[in-house]
């Protein structure tokens, strides 16, 4: 390799991901951006490839719900034979330069988020958040959750690109991330300053955008009442910082770590877009009333994006508030967290200072070696799915990420640099 | 009096504290609440009782400013010399159910935030803040201070009080504040997450208020662009909860903190309107640059009545992101800060739950007997005026409320109750 060391080519790699410069700068419809949809009926989804039969439930009622708002099928049961009998291709978000929520599931005509990462010239896209309650996200699929979903689409998505667009240069996500880590948020389970952040940033352009009056009231309403709204602008976000990051082909800083229900999948420097798998946990955590451990889906989605790089809940001692969400203890067990995250990261991140940490930036860069080396899987906050589709988020907790897939991603990049 | 001990005197004071319900309800002319600008030319400062004469350059300038907005004067020169001829009655904020930043220079036409207690049915008041630069509460007066006056009196009030009837109850202020606490703010140099909340709330009523486009375009940029917006809230609903508070009229508990540039002055639940005064000292911290203690106004404004309810100074480690601004250290530096002001209140507030200290409540009730016993003087987080009207704020930093006015109060009341 053309770097003296591993050690030197990390260091490339955290460079970047320190001198990444991501911004927001459109809402569009996924097919604008992403040609894989001009191929057929196309869904995307969260975590490394998987098979309809092998989805878990909450996946399988996301791709009814797509099925359903693209117009491919009158009604759920059609849907289900369409695409139980294969005639929908599946393509994981990460193959596209995309990331998704929990199931992650993302068709052609939904609006996604467009992060510009301006350092290396490229792009990621999330779809946007749709609130809580019955989303599509955690396989919900009713009239409801579709009528809502194309409200994004003919409102909410064409309103944020108009007002993007007055802008002129985009929302500098480095400035509003930094903002928001010294107001307690992690940016996976707590995204609630960032979120008002972005609403400061994007209101007083909604205000300027020539559109129907009742429409704009529901849209400033929506972003004012959505607290999660971020968590999909930083999944883009650690999509394009990480992207940009991994043009360095050579190290061992994890570039994606992602689920699909029944994988957990990572990607490092060295070895470029190949996954390394293994089965995902179940989260553990805190239940709502009425549900419990055993309601659990196996761990999903693409969030954790935001742990590769370095915040959820590597970060989890800039969001005291979150602890006891997550059923993270408090403040002290927090801190323990987040000190033992350091001993498997290359080092801290200047752009995100964590007052809390006494100023401390946070994780930068997991190096798969040292997860291996001592045995600390890297730890993340994430919602909890009920496993049958539809019933919604169930609670919120923590899950570590598996050994076995750091093993093997050494062991492929051991191979390819002719060590073993 | 009623009480078995001065403890359970205390104890009943702390119960209103703990169990009031402030709202914002609206915004007003100061005139249309305060009877007192029924009586001439009135301007209502902070502090305890000041003359012209005694007060320092930026209250000084502020009530310049205020004669040149009430159209009492063409010139600064005919200003100051109705002034400094007494032609203008001075009335403390304080003893109009008011408080004031800085200067605390209210006017008859000015509007201000109306604060109601609904636990005890008392209202509060304060006027709105400027944002930064030349701002009249630092003692500026130009042009453009009185121009940003008349569009808040104009555009900004009215609007404002539109949308707070839109939400037909108004905004429940502990629920803000329990929110912004958990966003790293202590409400007195940092405000930044309760005006993102603030921003939140009223949006959706601003978008619904039959209005003028760019005066509804430039509302919201004011708001969005206005990190200590809710200071001025937080100091009225300060107000409005301990006046409540001292209907109880026996015990120790101090129930106003105030400064007018030259003295510093407290009031004690049992000894009702009463101030207790010292010389104020002059805060110390960090400057802008160019400029230096040297350059430091006295202590002034009515903006401790957030330390006198348990936040600003007091809540150090809830805001570690202002340790920094106001030269107070790191994140162990603001809870050695925390943890010493526990010494010499009552209990913890149970509405105002800090996760960055492992979920203990605010303070709740300054003892002045304790800081007597103690010597340990509470702890105020401040802007730092320069001392010369309309330079504006130079710095901030922290000063301590004078340990003599708690020996005085505490002598009056010892007096009062035929103890000496």
């Amino acid at each position: 390799m053309k770097y003296n060391s591993i050690n030197e080519a990390n260091e490339a790699v955290i460079d970047k991901i320190i001198g990444s410069s991501p911004f927001l700068v459109d809402v569009v419809p996924a097919k604008e951006k992403i040609n894989a949809f001009g191929e057929g009926k196309v869904i995307l989804h969260a975590g490394p490839p998987i098979k309809w039969e092998d989805m878990t439930g909450p996946m399988q009622g996301s791709c009814i719900g797509a099925a359903l708002y693209e117009g491919w099928a009158e009604t759920d049961v059609q849907a289900e034979k369409m695409l139980a009998a294969g005639e929908v291709k599946f393509v994981p978000c990460h193959h596209v330069n995309a990331v998704g929520p929990m199931g992650g599931i993302t068709s052609a005509n939904m609006p996604v988020l467009v992060v510009e990462n301006r350092s290396e010239g490229n792009e990621a896209y999330c779809i946007m958040n749709e609130g809580i309650g019955k989303v599509l996200r955690f396989g919900a699929n009713s009239q409801e959750v579709i009528d809502r979903l194309k409200w994004m689409q003919n409102v909410l998505g064409p309103t944020l690109s108009k007002a993007l667009k007055l802008t002129e240069d985009g929302m500098n996500l480095n400035v509003m991330i930094a903002k928001a880590i010294t107001m307690g948020d992690e940016f996976h389970q707590r995204n609630i300053a960032a979120s008002l952040i972005f609403l400061k940033e994007i209101s007083p352009y909604v205000v300027q955008v020539d559109m129907d009056e009742n429409d704009r009231k529901d849209v400033i309403q929506f972003l004012a009442d959505t607290d999660q709204f971020f968590l999909n602008i930083m999944m883009a976000t650690g999509k394009a910082v990480m992207d940009g990051a991994r043009k360095i082909e050579e190290g061992t800083v994890v570039t994606a770590m992602c689920r699909n229900g029944k994988d957990f999948g990572i990607r490092i420097s060295g070895m470029g877009d190949q996954w390394f798998t293994a089965p995902v946990n179940t989260p553990q955590g805190l239940f709502f009333t009425g549900y419990s451990q055993d309601d659990a889906n196996p761990d999903i989605g693409d969030s954790a994006i935001t742990e590769t790089i370095g915040v959820g809940g590597m970060a989890m001692i800039a969001a005291p508030g979150v602890t006891r969400f997550v059923g993270a203890g408090g403040f002290q067990d927090a801190l323990k967290t987040s000190n033992e995250m350091t001993e498997i990261c290359i080092g801290n991140n200047p752009n995100f200072t964590i007052p809390t940490w006494d100023f401390q930036g946070a994780c930068l860069g997991i190096d798969a070696r040292k997860v291996v080396e001592t045995g600390i899987e890297p730890v993340i906050n994430t919602g909890i799915a009920h496993k049958k589709a539809g019933v919604g988020q169930v609670g919120a907790g923590t899950v570590r990420a598996p050994k076995e897939c750091f093993e093997k991603a050494l062991e492929a990049y051991a191979e390819k640099l002719g060590l073993i």
